[in-house]
């Protein structure tokens, strides 16, 4: 990288916000049944629950506010903060597979993360575009052809992934990157 | 660049839309006056007017309509497409600087440019964060810690501009990059 300074991008579902509570939340309201700690362990949420139920889950994602409502990850914040001390921060989300989630996820942003300059946001698909030092994701397909260190954030269907360092949550991230 | 076929990415306003043609007509509508070639002359369109009509001007991005409208600048599909068979074709627009813009332009694009999928679309800011072999833009700011090279695509602000290869229209494209 050019600059003295490294960069680290950083993706927001399942890094940032917790997208998948909000979708639990909102599957237990439609169909009165919780999904298990147990049966999310190794799978992607479509693979935990009925697929006759997918297309009720696929419209969550169309509904304007499903963005908007997500819960900020524990310590991102403080964290993200500090990190903008001695790397350059990007957010890189893969947001050009809900086209109907950009201006939700601006404002998310906006409203979450000021402190993070619209300059260093990118909306993306295929994140072998993002030219950073590390990637901070839950998705290790996105790291297949990144050219930097993809850093695995642990969730629930990436657990028996291997092959890349591993972060349980912010403060691991912290510890990662701030010594 | 990992892969066998080299990366181009390519800018979406001045480059495959006609922002200033647009710019233009809401001008002459407004304020019943013509801008010259000359007055655009190695200027942008904000040095070329009266600043107390700036704020009008803004407004037009703001319209949802402005970026719908756009023409397409004249062989581009046709030479996007012929790119795709040899190249990674990436849209890079710095679409955060006008966050109204981003359905107005990912449906642009899908109307304009189906053949390109939506995986190779990036709303961004900081062009820096774009990992690609070539960038072609109008803007010359965006090359300044793009790491690839920068391609300079013609426009009456960059008239002046030197240090890099310069196209002229999507005719100089295909000749650069086919032969």
């Amino acid at each position: 990288m050019s600059g003295s300074r490294k960069r680290i991008a950083v993706d927001m579902d399942e890094v940032m916000a917790d997208a998948v509570a909000e979708f639990l939340r909102r599957y237990e309201r439609d169909f009165n049944e919780q999904v298990s700690d147990e049966a999310l362990r190794g799978r992607r949420l479509w693979e935990a629950v009925r697929s006759d139920r997918h297309d009720t889950m696929l419209g969550y994602l169309q509904t304007e506010d499903f963005f908007s409502v997500l819960n900020v990850m524990p310590e991102s914040q403080r964290v993200l903060r500090a990190l903008q001390e001695k790397y350059e921060v990007f957010i890189a989300t893969a947001a050009m597979e809900v086209p109907t989630s950009f201006t939700a996820k601006y404002e998310w942003l906006g409203e979450h993360f000021p402190f993070i300059p619209s300059s260093h946001i990118v909306f993306c698909g295929d994140k072998s575009i993002i030219r950073a030092d590390y990637l901070i994701d839950d998705n290790p397909r996105q790291f297949l052809r990144f050219e930097g260190e993809g850093i695995l954030y642990n969730a629930h269907h990436n657990v028996n992934v291997t092959g890349y360092r591993r972060v349980h949550d912010w403060l691991d991230v912290e510890k990662m990157f701030l010594g």
